[in-house]
């Protein structure tokens, strides 16, 4: 087959250009290398071939191009995809990007009418629109990720209402509480993090395409008519502004970057709590690995990795602000970096949202070792100020008088519990019983009835909250899921 | 007057403590001011003292109090509420932070019943609700700066809808655009800012009081009472989670960061825009300064300064995302680092906005020289390669054929608008007039005619829905407004 | 006394600006306190001073001022720096900066003669001057402190040869170490960190003074003179680069934000250390805080504070590298955010490093705790597995028979000193006494007799070039140290 | 070949573990994924081998293998790293990392002796020696790259000496300077950042191997012998800092981080140059690209990337600092986390020095626009008040005399240079020509005949200096570079 000459003529530096036309020299290789992004954003194929089908659909309905090219457009596009699903899609580094990777591959297939893909629009507008797309469907993604983790936790914590173990601050001993209050506190910090993607995911709601390179389009396009193909309300507001932003790339690593550090913080309870010295909990061999020196190790490398990670996602935040601060008006090239953060999140997160999830649903909790740390009399300290001050004490003074009782423990050497009904009327006279009688634990529990305590009621009736919540939530994501995945 | 003598005793390190009942030996000086918090979190102190109202209510609602105790609590608070909006409260470093501040000076003021205020309350639910009523009002003040500033664009649009300046892309020339639409995509950007800062206010809708230290209380407190006093929806639904969470200011400086971010792409066009080579703006004196040395300068130090805060706001991100990352819960020392990120970022956001506002309110417009710099043809060169396309050449070969008159003219050293129509024609058959007749800005503009595009209608529409949006916007705010600060 | 009319005249919005001649407006008051920078560079005060005297004596040795003139301008700044030592003071966050406030207060003093201070100088090259000399002098503090802490770890390692804990990895008890071993593992880390100050000190080997606003002057100034006036080699080579550079301050905030980052592993050591479970070490009362609700809480506030502080050095690091990134040259008024981060780092690394300095040198170790996990016979796995590999076999088969024998301990709850010699053998043949026999914790350690390794003969010599090491490099200190402050 | 069951009974979730002898339960699959570091540790692969040969000739030195093996593992591992080369190695994530993708092969191609390699070695020692080595490496190149850049730079000055150019504060007009001084300046800040290269370099001088898991090892393993053949000056100190420590990764994310600020300075100057506004430059073909959609549009795409990537550099090192926060000693998993910053930035930083040095070696200066911007009479009104110092005026006072001048001038719409003998001495009696004989480009240069000024002979010492350093330098990176890559 003959060379296409004005394809050959458009070639600068060795490979097929876009915009060769005005360029007389070629482009340096390192250079070819350093500004390619073929190698990351082809992650974006699926969302860049279903905006190109929208498009080419729009330009047939203003008559900018003829029926039978939309046709040949549409089905070489969803050959592609199909190529691209199929992983036999041939990836050129050299033809720069993802877009140019597709839109020459149609060429190859459909010959010159692939040219009239890009009628009235720009790379600028198109990326926008791929990654507008992308951002959409994953913050649907992880609100699913973590809806699942939610279910896993307070499924957990219907099991374990009974299970007592010492709730900690300053990782000292503090007070004693249920584990499934424990549990519960770590799925409402997820309910949070799932409501950020959900505001995000809102905010996504306009369509860039037909915002051209920064102005817009003298042709006459129709941009309601791809906003609403693509599952948008409307299209965005101003051309400039939308090939110029990317605050909402910046919210989604906001959002994950905030959601990672509340996972490191539960990985870093799940790695304490498997010390030989807590020894609270033992996870499943799937969720461990051992050492190659030491053969005794079983490491708790998942929990390690998550916590680890939430560097990876606080860096990748930092990366794109630090990127975008100080950019003129409108696109400026340092913009590609935006992509390669957002995919690493998004996946970064995925991962270990799920990992976790299978790590605490797979974990065997030692209900004993949690006891017996629990019975520890010190937990009840408060407790004891708090009888004092029904017996009409101020708090300050009955916090005193027990710090006081604490600290006769800690040089004697006994515990809270041994002193004796005298003992504890010289230590105030309000007292009205040996402190074995005061300190009990099932009495402490229950008198925490308030709402958001640690009373057996209040633990149940959480659970049962949380389980509606869920239950409700998992209805109108997938409801949503659909409308995000169903849009073409 | 004696002193007291149980005051005296609670003495660690030289100074009152809350705990020092079980400690024998004083704190070391350093680790005094090491761990002090009160030079920063006095900016909490009327949110603490409303917290510590609605809390002392609540206990003589509930009995737990006399009502008589109540009264003197409460109107001492109010006195030194005076106290500090006077400026004429004494803070004393040695008393660690502003909650027992304020409490060491009711206990001069009330006495001993000043000891009752703490009943129920540890200072972790203390200081998370004093940090939300903190944050849901600085939402709120960052929505009303973001308005006042989106007002001020808008009204500068609609000064600007016939002032033309080339759109640039990489810094290069790219497209005419009108003023008023440069000035729009900035309101566009800050209104998503608003947004964030809109849902996050909403996401501030349970009060942390009555979680306690970590396992909510024995007594019985109504946790719902000083929920609505404080105008929260409802009580938190898990007390561990309570007081171990940061993830509200977290997505406060996550929001603030992307919109200085925002801001500091706005002062880079100003501060290159005010250069000698573009010249399109000149600031107001009152938003410029001078050089110590070089008396004939005159520089845009506000918007350089605006630009150079978005690291800070950066930073203090980063800063608490780094120090919540991989802490156990419940509470640690470590979240004390919370506070001054927060009062940092929040102070600079409210100054930054202002003074941007200020500094484009009074800019001058130097629409001779933008006039001039739009006049360059070669902004006109997407339209030619639009014209082909019009005749039904794709795209991508139309892009080819103008891009070749445009290296002609580089190489020739003339403009775009010089060839005539032989020579247009030379470079494509298509081509019907010579380019003085086909390069025409009024024309260019009046075809742009898409939504959020550049012709004249479009962005006259614009400015309309703007100014209407931001007029419903203000009258909504300023009704959250009166709920925010109204609440006692 | 008549006012000055001219001093009258350069009041620009209020206040006696440096600049004033060519402006006619007035300075917006937000813009005033935006800008002011006084409130924190105070903290150069006595470094500028000091640069001023030089550089007056400059200008009199070069006679581009009266000899006269020269002691009425020294004699005045030293006045000036009495006062500010005193506390006496007047700070004007009108005048905008340190530099503004002692130069007029100069003028106040000794007239206007005080004008002429300024000549040949811009605040540009004043301020870069004033952060060399506050650089060099904090590398140098740093060290001095490092080389304390790493003084109280030597010391403790010295009493703790024999005392045996478990090494973690993964928090897991890997395999027994000395708790002098231990500490020493801490003291490498902190010798690297005094080496990056130590470099970065010898870096700060030019001096900015002469470089004028950008490009030097057009006075015969003399800047070997002032150079070496001040301590440096020479002066800086560039007159761009001098004013426009802060790379040096933000190689202070990383090498601080590495050494913080390890201060916080050491932080999070005591942390779990001081937990009821490890029950390792006990904090003095010196180094701990109670809690407000709860009497028996005595919580390692003092690490967890330094952990903290970590995110406060990171942010401080990330804040300054995006101010700068971006900026063109040569000074614009971004790089006036340099200060804050740079000042807060600092002091935050100073009194971290002494109030861990502190814990460590005070705290009790509980030698019981430490030994009875030590005694936990699967640590000495990795023993069994390399007795196998004297014995020929391959490591990757020793580990995997060894392996075995721990999953076994698992499934029948036994320990691995349990196997007879039978059993032994079973595993396998080239075991040749029972595990009791070959599980020996003194002999262990007398085996790791490698250079870094846990035997006494190794950690007793590694004490001891420590202790020397820490010795030469005390000395050294010391006379680097009066170069450092000695110089005007 | 019949299967070696012992090989495959360590099969733990499928593929072949080094720990799989005490674990009963299957890896996850996504664990397994998630966990797996091959992908992007294969960077690693020849340093990895280089380490294994050097302790493989150690263990036959010191008999703890028998001359045979020996022989067997050095050949094998040579066809390995041979295969690496030809890419024609197998990689197989299931087998987890680098290290064990190379183990196993070796047992493939050399049988079960293949498992004496990991005798008296950890996987911890294994990869801190890797790192150590790819850093060592990676900081020469850094300098040799920054070398050859500097030498783009003093290249270029040497032909700009008589160039002449605004020098700008706030990007406005400041004072003239020579374009030789302006690239002195970049090659000044460079020559810093090689520096800090230099010194990480000089710090990486002892050998991790032989540190083991975390205590070194019961074997009589020569840590000198090792530690010499791979270039090193000693072994490490302390076995827990060893397989603990990152701080050296940090130190050299730090420094790249600082560099890639640097970088972003200059390129963000080249963009503005770049602009049709100032003019001041004209990037090669090689170095720029052009806009798919706008035919006219030649794009600073190189620098702006550069600009772009400071912000992956800053992102890299905040992921690895805030990983490493909190971690407790000794190996924890998180610490896996350090290898894509660290490859990332060091591949990063390599690229952005390259490409920024093809562009501005090839890069058109456009010395018209240059020298008409520096005609601005504006530039020399510093020289104004400095001739009214050398008449003895204060120099306040003479900075307010030419601020009232340029108000003048602005007011009036005039140049600084018409003033008239009378205008003049009506500002200021002791001037005694009319502006256009004191404001004298040539004059004004010469004046600043000040060490690091702008005058002809200092600029062109400068060139000199650099010259000669660059040269001296060149000879002894040359050397070093021979011992860094001739060690085994």
């Amino acid at each position: 087959m003959a060379k296409d000459p004005k394809t050959d003529s458009t070639r600068a530096g060795g490979s097929t250009k876009l915009w060769g036309g005005r360029f007389s020299g070629a482009t340096d290789p390192t250079v070819e290398r350093f500004s390619a992004s073929v190698h990351f954003d082809k992650a974006l194929a699926r969302y860049d071939i279903r905006g190109s089908i929208a498009h080419a659909q729009m330009l047939g309905k203003t008559e900018l191009i003829p029926g039978d090219d939309v046709e040949a457009l549409v089905s070489g596009l969803k050959a592609i995809e199909a190529d691209i699903e199929a992983g036999t899609f041939p990836f050129d580094p050299a033809l720069e990007d993802i877009h140019m990777n597709i839109e020459s591959r149609l060429r190859e297939q459909i010959g010159p009418v692939a040219g009239r893909l890009h009628t009235g629009r720009s790379r600028n507008d198109q990326v926008a629109t791929d990654t507008a797309l992308y951002l959409r469907e994953t913050c649907w993604a992880a609100q699913m990720s973590l809806l699942s983790f939610r279910q896993t936790l307070v499924a957990r914590a219907s099991e374990h209402i009974d299970t007592i173990l010492p709730g900690y601050t300053h990782l000292q001993r503090a007070q004693p509480v249920r584990l499934a209050h424990h549990w519960l506190a770590y799925a409402e910090m997820l309910e949070r993090d799932s409501e950020r993607f959900a505001d995000l995911g809102r905010r996504i709601r306009r369509c860039p395409l037909g915002a051209g390179a920064i102005a817009g389009s003298t042709l006459p396009l129709d941009r309601h008519h791809t906003a609403k193909a693509l599952g948008f309300e409307e299209p965005t507001r101003n051309s400039m502004d939308t090939v110029a932003s990317r605050d909402l790339t910046l919210e989604f690593l906001s959002a994950t970057a905030i959601c990672m550090v509340n996972l490191s913080r539960i990985a870093e309870e799940l790695v304490i709590w498997s010390s030989t010295e807590f020894n609270f909990v033992t996870l499943a061999d799937a969720y461990s690995t051992g050492s190659s020196l030491m053969p005794q190790k079983k490491n708790p490398d998942v929990p390690e990795l998550v916590r680890g990670k939430s560097g990876r996602a606080i860096g990748n935040l930092v990366s794109l602000l630090t990127t975008m601060k100080g950019l003129p008006l409108a696109y400026n090239r340092d913009m590609q970096e935006d992509k390669e953060p957002l995919f690493d999140s998004a996946l970064t997160l995925r991962d270990s949202i799920d990992v976790l999830n299978g790590s605490i649903s797979t974990l065997q909790v030692c209900e004993a070792a949690m006891a017996a740390a629990a019975q520890d009399p010190m937990l009840l300290a408060t407790d004891l100020a708090e009888i004092l001050v029904v017996e009409n004490v101020p708090f300050r003074e009955a916090h005193e008088v027990v710090g006081k009782m604490v600290g006769q423990c800690a040089r004697d050497g006994v515990t809270l519990d041994s002193f004796s009904l005298d003992e504890m009327q010289a230590f105030h006279p309000a007292f009205s019983a040996p402190a074995s009688e005061l300190l009990n634990l099932e009495r402490s529990f229950e008198r925490r009835n308030l709402v958001g305590g640690t009373s057996r009621e209040q633990v149940s009736r959480a659970v049962e909250i949380a389980t509606q919540d869920l239950h409700t939530q998992a209805i109108e994501l997938e409801a949503a899921g659909q409308q995000v995945e169903g849009t073409q």
